[in-house]
């Protein structure tokens, strides 16, 4: 499996990709997943894929390549052209059919889901910035005011905090840290996702981007967020009071006396059901 | 879906379990997931199920009138005169088995799963307090010292903080602060995951069980856990530095000049694959 996040805050783009590729448990590979797209002043794009490793490698080959023919007197559509992200998405998404028409009918004899989920987000000139969610149907839905952020890949165990966390008014370095602490919870509870990670943070209007980094297991600042989150989620955790029953003198009580009778004789009668 | 969590620790094992239901996003309502299961000084069970509902259900029906035929000289199986939790636990899975046989083939003309776990612990006399996990082929694995909880159901959103808090010396009211965190953040990211909730803790060698409760919206603890827990979150996280992008003075730099530029090299020139 894979973790992506993508995140189009007011400010800017945040990108994360880990590296890991698993074909069963005890086939793990490492390879990037991120890919950027950039034309100085122009349009500035970037690429996170999920899923089965042939078909997004397929789809990135062929993206460059790719064009969608708006008939004949137009030269055809492709992501170098496109005047709007949403375009250059379209582009993507018949990559994605283009491999499926190759490759699907075998994977399927083979038993193998044709599975492949893209992260797609960037800025091209005289538009604002645009994400969106590439799924293996070559469809897609782009990110809005009120969800911010998409992932792909294993992204269950690390959506609360996102959840909780972003909204579009997140300056970018904090998003870059939200979706680090994000990915280290991943990391923490599901082997198939692994280090290096990819990290890029793209600036409103700038159509390129200086900050883009590899971090592995011995960057300074990933190790400081490993150590300082889970530290600091013991301590809140430890700080919150514990739950006290029948407490009716505390100030938050678990539950009266009364609560728990009631229900505990309707649980614990096995003659009934309790529905 | 669902969330199920099982908790076995030295001194004791906690239970909780949320109650929605849902047939796709239309059709919600509330069942209960807990079922206690008690023969005073002799025995104390709970069972917890995530899947089909009619399945859990029909497994609950059958599972008190279940019973293994182990011979013609010995009285039947079944949860009430086990030995062990390990035999009664083979009773729960001839009843996941029973429903099978009864409704499988139904179910796989109508193009349904038979999708069925469930958490099931407690104690015997004689025996230390076990837990278990069965699946919907009513086979089933056990808890141990390494991994000493158990989830069914929507599980991956409230994992990390159990991986992350508890081992099996965690006091009992500790681990219910903590599966009560992880409900909240399956609660906040999921909707097919709701209120109200069943929470039991029961003590090592009690047979039975006085911290039982059904907690609501208006619950004082579960409410004072929601806003408290997300609250400190935030205040962790804006504790812990931003990234600082070629950092060379700071304690944890994110990047060093080097590192981004030859990644920059790789990633964005798009005439290149990154593998």
């Amino acid at each position: 499996m894979t973790y992506c996040i993508g995140i189009r805050l007011n400010a800017g783009l945040v990108f994360l990709s880990d590296s890991r590729t698993n074909a069963g448990i005890d086939q793990i590979s490492t390879f990037r997943k991120m890919i950027v797209y950039e034309k100085p002043d122009d349009r500035f794009m970037v690429l996170l894929s999920a899923g089965n490793l042939s078909i997004s490698q397929s789809v990135r080959e062929i993206l460059q390549l790719e064009s969608i023919d708006r008939g004949h007197n137009r030269p055809a559509l492709t992501i170098w052209n496109a005047e709007s992200m949403f375009d250059a998405a379209r582009v993507l998404g018949a990559a994605v059919r283009r491999v499926y028409q190759q490759d699907g009918p075998a994977l399927q004899a083979a038993g193998v889901d044709f599975n492949a989920s893209m992260i797609f987000g960037g800025q091209i000139k005289g538009e604002a910035m645009r994400l969106f969610l590439v799924y293996s149907a070559g469809n897609f839905i782009e990110a809005t005011r009120e969800t911010c952020f998409m992932q792909a890949g294993e992204s269950k165990y690390g959506k609360p905090i996102l959840d909780r966390m972003l909204t579009p008014t997140t300056p970018l370095d904090e998003a870059a840290k939200c979706a680090l602490v994000s990915m280290d919870s991943t990391l923490k509870s599901n082997l198939s996702v692994g280090l290096p990670l990819d990290l890029l943070v793209y600036r409103e209007g700038e159509f390129r981007s200086e900050q883009i980094v590899c971090i592995d297991e011995r960057n300074p600042y990933f190790q400081m967020i490993c150590s300082s989150w889970g530290q600091r989620l013991q301590e809140v955790f430890k700080g919150i009071p514990d739950p006290v029953w029948d407490g009716g003198a505390t100030e938050h009580p678990l539950c009266t006396p009364s609560d728990r009778y009631e229900l505990m004789r309707k649980l614990a009668r096995p003659e009934d059901r309790i529905v």
